[in-house]
C-alpha cells in the first residue's frame, strides 16, 4: 500500500503522532508534504517581520511573497518543522529524508505572471516569489522510495529560473497524486473531517463523492474555495481516494484508514 | 575529479560565488558542507534567545544545546542558508539536494556523555544536545552521487536513539573525507588561508605538511584547538589534500585549486 500524508500546518496537528502511527506500518510506503502556517506565522511575529498582503484590482487579497517570505518560509517550514517530522519519523524507525522542491528541482513550477494592482493612480503589475508546481522530478523519488527512503516534502518550490517561490501545498498534493497514484492521499487538519458548516465540528460529512466536491467547490468563497478546487483536481485522475481526517487525535493516520473522517472515492 | 568543499559559516563567505564557480566544473563530482553560524547568532539575537554556556569542573567553557537551540540550528543551517545555497547552485546548473544528518540518518552519531558541572556545592552531569559523528550513510551519498547529484549537508546529526543532536562540522568534514576519498579537501574561511598569525592576514603560511599540522595543533588553544585537531585527524589518511582558502573572493573554489591559499599535503 502506498500513501500520499498531507500533514497540516496547523498548531495542533500532531506530527509526533503521525510518526508513531506511519511506524507501524511496516509494509506501507509513504509520501508526506506537510505545511507549517502556524510556526511561520508565529516566527513573523517573534521577528516582528510583517505579512505584506496587496489587493489586486479585482478586489482579491493575495500574500506577498518577498525575499523576506521566503527566508521565513525556510526557517518554518523547510527548517524546524519539516526536520523535527524528519526526526520525530526516524525516531519511530522510518527512514525518513526530508526535502523541499528546490533539492534536486524535486518541485519545478512556473512563476506566477503578477497580480495587478493600483497603486498612486496608475495600475502596476506586482509580481512576487510565488508559483504553480508543474512537475515532479519523479527520477529523485522514485529513487528514494526504490531504496526505502520516505520523502517528506515541504516549499519552496523551484521556478523556471533556478528561484525559490512560494506554493501552495494542496497543489503539490495534485502533482504528487498524479505521478505517484497513491492507494489513499490522507489529509489531516485541525477539524474531524471535512465540515458541512466550517463553525460546526460536530457536522462532519462522512462521505463525499466527486461530483458532490465539485458541488461544494462552486459554492465556496476565499481560501476555502481554492483548497476545494485542488480537492476536487484530485478527482480528475480515476480510482483517486482521499480521505480527510484529524490531525489532533492520537492516531490521526490509523484512524483516517479507519474510515475516521470524510471519505471521498 | 571528486572535491569535499566546506563552506564556512561566517558572513562574508559568498555561497554565491562558490555555487558559480561549482556551476563551472562540469567534469567534477561534489560533495558540499556548510556551516552557519553568524547567520544563527544574528537569528538568536533577533529572536532574542541567549547562548547558554556552561562551564565545566575543569573550567572548560562550552555552548549548551538545549531544544531551543537546535530549533534555531534547524532554521540557520537546516532552513536558510541549506536551502539558499542549494537555491544558488541550482541555479548556476549543479542539481544539489540538501540534507542534514537526519534525513536518511546521513550522519549518525554518539551522544555526548555529558558535562560535569558543579552547581549549589553539588557536582552534577548536564547533558546537552550534542554528539560525535560516527559512520555516515554511503549508500544514501552513493545513490545521490552515482545519479548527479550534489549533497549540500550540514547539521544537526542523528544520535543513537533517533534525536537530532548539534555537531561540530569540521568532524563531520573528517568522517566524510574518510568515506569519500575526495581529491580534494576545500575549506572556504573568513581570510586568506591558514594564518601564522591570527591577528595578521598577511601571514598566510602557503604550503603545511601534516607534521607541521600536528605541531600547531599541540600549541593551539580554544576552539582554534578543536579545528587544528579536526584538521590533524585529515592527515591520517594516506593521500588526503586540503586546502585552506579564502572564502570571501569573486571566485573561492577556483582560486583554493590553482593552489591560493593553505596546501596542505
Amino acid at each position: 500500500m502506498r500513501l500520499l500524508v498531507k500533514v497540516g500546518g496547523g498548531e495542533s496537528v500532531k506530527s509526533e503522532a503521525v510518526a508513531a502511527d506511519l511506524g507501524t506500518m511496516k509494509d506501507a510506503s509513504f509520501v508526506v508534504v506537510h505545511g507549517a502556517n502556524a510556526l511561520r506565522d508565529s516566527l513573523a511575529r517573534r521577528l516582528g517581520v510583517e505579512k505584506r498582503v496587496i489587493t489586486s484590482v479585482s478586489g482579491y487579497d493575495s500574500v506577498f511573497s518577498d525575499d523576506d517570505a521566503i527566508d521565513l518560509l525556510l526557517m518554518a517550514y523547510a527548517g524546524v518543522r519539516n526536520k523535527r517530522l524528519v526526526e520525530a519519523l526516524q525516531g519511530h524507525g522510518v527512514d525518513a529524508v526530508g526535502l523541499t522542491g528546490l533539492d534536486g528541482a524535486l518541485v519545478r513550477g512556473r512563476r506566477n505572471r503578477g497580480i495587478r494592482v493600483r497603486e498612486g493612480g496608475k495600475t502596476l503589475i506586482r509580481r512576487d516569489l510565488s508559483g504553480k508546481p508543474v512537475v515532479v522530478n519523479r527520477k529523485l523519488l522514485g529513487l528514494l522510495l526504490d531504496n526505502g527512503y520516505t520523502p517528506v516534502m515541504t516549499v519552496p518550490i523551484v521556478d523556471e529560473h533556478g528561484v525559490a517561490v512560494n506554493s501552495e501545498n494542496d497543489d503539490i498534493v495534485v502533482l504528487l497524486d498524479a505521478t505517484l497514484k497513491p492507494d489513499w492521499v490522507i489529509q489531516l487538519v485541525e477539524a474531524p473531517g471535512y465540515l458541512a458548516d466550517p463553525d460546526d465540528p460536530g457536522s462532519v460529512v462522512p462521505r463525499m463523492t466527486w461530483a458532490e466536491v465539485a458541488e461544494r467547490e462552486a459554492e465556496a468563497t476565499g481560501r476555502m474555495k481554492r483548497k476545494m478546487l485542488a480537492l476536487k483536481r484530485l478527482g480528475t485522475r480515476p480510482g483517486a481516494r482521499v480521505v480527510i481526517a484529524d490531525g489532533r487525535v492520537e492516531h490521526p493516520v490509523l484512524d483516517a484508514l479507519a474510515g475516521r473522517g470524510t471519505l471521498i472515492a
